[in-house]
């Protein structure tokens, strides 16, 4: 553990932060007391900045706030960013899984990645076209989900031979040619595999061809539902079956 | 109804536009075709500017793309901007109330317009110190629900007093001391308001103190759900109920 101060914007460590602010590669930033406490306490943070020390065990950079400034996305930033590391490969050991198809509003999938830690999806699969969770918006929304979540990316290909030689039940979710949600008999004791789908397209048609069924949320009228709630409802239903 | 071409961003009309930008008044800026197209089948649409003549039954400026920039919150807006007329003072005479006690982003108040109407909360109240529903990044989460919904602007004793005469069971929604929905045995036949709170701080105790019963949403670990998702999920539940 390795404690230093850096005062100077163009000191070459800080150079190679920032240009992880907008492209992250193995290392991603997290700002704010709470995202890198849950780092730390996950074991993701491999170095903290800050301008008071916090006294964690990890490296630790003593900066000043205009760095910090430089750092973050914020306007008015926490004094205190870490530096996480990003998962390695993560292997499937549970039986509830959630897949995105192209979700692309970070403040959605942050979100959803809230919900699904709330309700015990903890394996995500974000097929390609999907927002990266460590796109600096969806850290935040999710409120630091992603460090206690196994992370996947597989293109869909594999990603429906690994949750099918896993014994997986794939859903998809569709407005159309579905079966309502509420009425449906899931095998609760069964992996459930979960797809939800781009904000206006939904879910692809070559999906939805594979799944065990297709299922919608009820509702009255002719409107529809945020992707971030419509996760919400549908994962809660499924953390509650009885 | 009337056309007139403007194209002079000093022009006085478009001046008051301007002005209601930030701070609407009796009328609202609407950004965008769904939105348009929302406010004039719901006849709340008083006036459209629009670079190309939407031929719409109602007075049209015809004016640059420069003005819609000026008039606009978005980089690159759409082509045509509404003036919408604030509702007067709605009645409550559905049998599903939501009652928004400070829930402060305009995300998220958007999202959870959009859930009432879509399971049959028509009726909102806002209590003082919830985001308007006239904030410009709340119409468009709402995806024009506000044009579908009653909207109430009573302060907590007025808006408890109109429910209770109304008949109404209103219940609270609360991390502690609450029971959980998924078991509650709802009356269904019943007149139903639900309390929804603040981001951070929930629902106020001295609302909590005055519900038939405060309800939490059965989650896994100790983490917490957005309050759109949140929303969602307790709306879904009350209109599924069987």
């Amino acid at each position: 553990m390795n404690k230093m101060t850096i005062k100077s914007k163009s000191n070459s460590h800080i150079k190679d932060l920032a240009a992880l602010k907008n492209k992250p590669a193995k290392y991603f930033l997290i700002e704010g007391f709470h995202l890198v406490e849950m780092a730390y306490e996950c074991g993701a943070l491999s170095e903290v900045l800050a301008v008071k020390d916090p006294n964690l065990n990890v490296d630790t950079i003593l900066t000043t706030i205009e760095i910090i400034e430089k750092l973050s996305t914020s306007m008015h930033p926490e004094p205190i960013l870490g530096l996480a590391k990003m998962q390695e490969e993560a292997k499937n050991v549970g039986n509830r899984a959630l897949i995105l198809d192209r979700v692309q509003d970070p403040g959605n999938l942050g979100t959803i990645l809230r919900s699904a830690l709330s309700f015990g999806f903890f394996d995500i699969y974000f097929l390609p076209g999907t927002c990266s969770p460590y796109n600096s918006k969806a850290i935040q929304a999710s409120q630091g989900a992603i460090f206690k979540l196994r992370l996947h990316f597989l293109d869909q290909e594999k990603t429906l031979e690994e949750l099918s030689s896993l014994g997986y039940e794939v859903y998809g979710t569709s407005l159309r040619d579905s079966l309502p949600l509420e009425t449906y008999s899931f095998d609760k004791a069964a992996k459930i595999g979960l797809i939800m789908g781009n904000e206006g397209q939904g879910v692809r048609e070559s999906l939805l061809s594979k799944t065990k069924a297709n299922l919608r949320i009820s509702m009255g009228g002719i409107d529809s539902l945020n992707v971030g709630v419509a996760t919400g409802i549908l994962l809660h239903h499924i953390y509650s079956l009885k």
